[in-house]
């Protein structure tokens, strides 16, 4: 029997699962929708039979344990808690109801704690004590390792740095607070900052041919590489707020490391030089040239189910 | 025979030592020049002299280790490196000479980690696993807890939130940074806050009398008290900032507690207040209402000696 851990990736769009061995390998998997503005209680089910299907196909797997990443994951409590743009109520116990569903013990944080498990595990930060790994996708996450330990907090919600304010009176931002990283720094962030220099600037561009709501991360970083005067100035825009509030971070914890994780960190350099030239401007003098930043090197589509199996293997291990 | 620690309180100008229990009293104090613009090799041996005479007073006491606090103080390598308004040199091998010269174990932090120390072993936050300590001097420090450990960081660093940057091209700082958390929150921010306002209002006020290099943050604790609008707009501005880069700190560590210490502490709800009110305010919906902040209840001239002495027993402990 080959061991495994089945890792789930609970976004509010898709729900990615898989199974993974104890060296991070996810050597099977699937995904269903999530339908975040129905009942959770119809979610359940559906997951559950789709998890089912998966194991059937592998009878030689004993699977050890679940670990889930979903917003507002609590490692504590189990529960998600006032997940924005989910209907599934205030608080859910999301560990306990998939634990009686698969009959399998369920670990659950957020995704970007999950993500932070999973380079310490499998990934760049694996000789680390003490890092940050900052996941850009639609919003800015944030996992921080202290002496080898995940923070949870006293409440398990550490690591927000996405809301930590940068402007008092900045951009709106969908929780009602003002100016805050995410707002800048993520696939959104970069896209508004384009929209301010598309009003700014007077360069064609062809940015300028994208609504709004056509308007990806990805366009911005094609025209980037190609030399689009307004996405290069969004790239340095927001390396430089990256870079601004890491010094903060900084300040705070003296990592090893940052680690950049996900779709707008692809982007390689182009978000790494700005972030690395302005957090080193921003550093106290005792700081200067000691962080590194890098970029994640667990690449591909299962990245976040590995960071959720890092949590189940460890916990499971943990509790032998 | 009594057992003891000494407990070191390193300043910019005096030097502060205590004879400190197991219990966290100092039954027996002292306090020399310290004399930073002059070599280091002229103060070790004049703290040694002064330590033993206090000894000397003692005899029923056995002396186990010596802890300092000190500006810029490294706990991992025991050198203080870069501690401005100090001409001892970049790097000095500060708990190596004083061992030397006091035959006794020596451990070294900042002044502001040995002040969490303290808290954690004597003062408010003794039942607490998550907190940060912020010492309101003449700059602005702070000592973080996690998980019931003090985070050093990878270098021994961590915690010099004083440093984060609240307006990008804000106030200047002797670092030659702009716009940090200290230049607005500290004994010296509260006093260019007022100068600040004394050049935007008109109101009449007492502190109109004082010039800059006269007036403290004693003045305006007392002209405040007496109902004064500029010095009460200044406590309100100053806790404004604390709040906004507390908000900051909390979306990083999620701690139980936020424990203020120091002059500016003293002022009590002059402070405490509108720093609650807008830490709360910047607060991310999952910690508003979660996060404590407090006064410590550590008084007089030893605490910063009580804190230095809680680092030794912490480490003479560990090491028996």
């Amino acid at each position: 029997m080959k061991e495994a851990v089945i890792g789930i990736d609970l976004g509010g769009t898709n729900t990615k699962y898989g199974l993974v061995d104890r060296t991070g390998d996810c050597f099977a998997d699937g995904s269903i929708e999530t339908h975040a503005h129905r009942p959770v209680t119809e979610f359940i089910p559906r997951i559950a039979q789709a998890i089912t299907a998966l194991l059937q196909q592998h009878p030689n797997v004993s699977v050890k344990a679940v670990g889930v990443g979903a917003p507002n994951g609590n490692y504590y409590t189990g529960r998600m808690e006032k997940a924005p743009n989910f209907q599934w109520g205030e608080r859910v116990e999301l560990a306990k109801l998939l634990s009686e569903a698969l009959q399998l013990p369920v670990w659950l944080t957020n995704d970007a704690n999950a993500a932070a498990i999973g380079e310490k595990l499998y990934g760049v930060a694996k000789h680390f004590k003490d890092f940050v790994v900052i996941t850009l996708g639609t919003g800015l996450g944030s996992g921080i390792y202290v002496n080898n330990q995940l923070v949870y907090g006293h409440d398990g919600f550490a690591g927000e740095i996405g809301h930590t304010t940068v402007f008092l009176d900045g951009r709106d931002h969908t929780t009602g607070r003002k100016g805050s990283l995410e707002t800048y720094v993520s696939a959104t962030g970069i896209k508004r900052t384009v929209f301010e220099l598309l009003c700014n600037r007077i360069e064609p561009s062809p940015l300028r041919d994208l609504s709004y709501n056509q308007m990806t991360a990805k366009h911005i970083t094609e025209a980037a590489l190609q030399g689009d005067k307004i996405a290069l100035e969004a790239f340095e825009l927001t390396g430089k707020i990256l870079g601004l509030k890491l010094s903060d971070t900084v300040a705070h914890l003296s990592p090893e490391a940052i680690i950049l994780f996900g779709g707008l960190a692809n982007a390689g350099d182009l978000i790494l030089r700005p972030t690395k030239y302005w957090m080193e401007y921003y550093n106290l003098g005792i700081f200067k040239n000691k962080t590194q930043i890098l970029i994640s090197d667990l690449k591909g589509d299962s990245v976040a189910i590995q960071g959720a199996a890092a949590l189940a293997w460890e916990e499971w291990t943990k509790h032998q």
